[in-house]
């Protein structure tokens, strides 16, 4: 049974402002520049989604690509896509929502929804130009 | 003097939530959906200003590259790049910012700083799938 | 009320061969190449549906996106999207499916679900490489 | 010599449908829903297929580029460009073409063509959302 | 007879610089900037090369488009791809290569080559910010 | 304390051609084709550059992006964008400027002004087909 990957890329677009509760107000201004700006900007967060399993001989698939969508419907889309990042989304209320620690929360909240072992990456195009990738580690 | 078309392509990240002060609540939640939630979300917004004018035998071009850019800069994206269109972006004030009115107001943003006729179309992708073009009419 | 165009962009995934009744067998093959296989190559296809329009000041909107989205989806994704055009669609049972008279079937289709005059162009990417448009013209 | 990878990418166009022969018809409707629509639906399926190796100090390259895009014209446009893949492709004629297992059935098809240990990975685009990787394991 | 747009893509590398004889060399250096310096530099431009014309009932196309390939591989590809526009393509000789310039020049080359009317636009993406396109004006 | 990987997207814009002093001036025409050209063509070179390393808890990044846009804009941009990497850039005066050396180069430039061992990988796209990554191996 061959080893694959099979990766599911899903937008969504969200509002969200850098800004650490560790960091003084004018560390914040300094560190993030435009993006600590108090109103909030947004983005089209490209999420792709990798899962690393057998390939199983009887359907031909790695993961049930219906199911993954759904996964990935209630545990992303859902609770982020048009929500600001900052103000909806409990696991940003402590957490600074860089593109880093963006890859980190879609982990953790894909996770316990698929069998233990097979996700093997969250990467986030925060713009075209900053990516950030996640596996667990 | 042949007439060309010059394009140049500029991205800026900004919040931003459809609702129209002249809809009740409940008319802008149904019309807008998501779009409408109170807490913002947001694009990379994805904007090509195209000029159509003669190029000039003597440069080979339609309009300096450097000044327009200048221009875009200083009139798009400094006022609106990391920015909430809402509640930053003064002609959002009472103008709902939809991709087809953000066309609209970046043309009437650039016009004044180019010369008389050259300015032919404002492109506005919002996401991938949804985009707006205004061409001064 | 400034006139400005909203675009809207689909993917479907359909099979598909070019082959013409009105050649013979030869003519076919020499005009079409590998595009006259006889058992269906296929294409994502990428249809861009572009409204023009005045934007209504009340709503800030050419047209309803939810509507817009509607109407593709009934008129288009469902009859043609995993389909095969030449067997499935009738509409090509006596039409050769080119990226051409695709662009011209999806106006047809979606041309009396929309308010008379708004609809302004639909474009077919059949790959990266070939791309049709078509106006009502 | 530093060891580098070299990826080359090429587009084909298949007509296929996801249909597994040791699944019941129902089975195989609820697991693929229109994909396993009878008449085939079709793909522009992009290939990226990696090189790993030394690079050779005397050229500068990993391999020749000339050649590698001989055996990827030869084993895998030839044979699978502009055809219907569970038709006309031997390899799935028993074997369901997922995007999982075109990855492996191309790797299979480049591997006897390449220098032994060289090709280090088959990535395929079925649609910009579904993306299948193959390293050979 | 439905009038319809048919556009083929292609894309070249090219060496350039910006240097019109007609400006002295800090005129040049002024206007152009690194784009006149004088060792050149290169883009991959990608061209867009778009038909109007009426579909014919009997094929179903616009124009044929293996005729169309080979009429852009033969008057741009061969005498312009893997090139030094200023060194070695002889409108360029007095023709500064500006992207506007480019357009125009592709249009000369290739009109002649087509049925007369058929030819509607030429794009030329220099790079994914700077685009020009001409209409034979 | 979560390992992530964090990239950044530059495109630049090059003049080079392939022909190694250690070849033939036939064996290099045979190897290199067009590529070895006596006048140079060009690219847009799109890099990305890859970090991998822990994300700070108390800024929630695993490098200053500020600082990483500095690095990359003084040791690539700087040296290399808009010139002839044959003629211009010294570390290719004995090396063929082939995309896998230009991934190597980039690496060696990159590496002195970042902490040790964060620098993961160097990806070079020299067109959309052809694409190289260094690793540091």
């Amino acid at each position: 049974m061959p080893i694959a990957y099979l990766t599911r890329r899903t937008v969504i677009a969200c509002a969200h402002r850098l800004y650490s509760d560790a960091l003084s107000h004018s560390e914040n201004a300094l560190l993030f520049g435009p993006c600590a700006y108090e109103n909030f900007h947004g983005h089209n967060y490209e999420i792709l989604v990798t899962l690393k399993g057998k390939i199983d001989p009887k359907t031909g698939i790695l993961f049930d690509l219906t199911q993954l969508k759904k996964i990935i419907h209630d545990q992303i889309t859902l609770p982020m896509d048009h929500r600001n990042l900052n103000l909806d989304v409990p696991a940003f209320k402590t957490l600074n929502p860089t593109v880093e620690n963006i890859a980190v929360v879609i982990w953790q909240a894909l996770s316990p929804s698929l069998p233990k072992g097979l996700l093997f990456e969250v990467q986030v195009f925060e713009t075209e130009n900053n990516i950030a990738r996640y596996r667990g580690e």
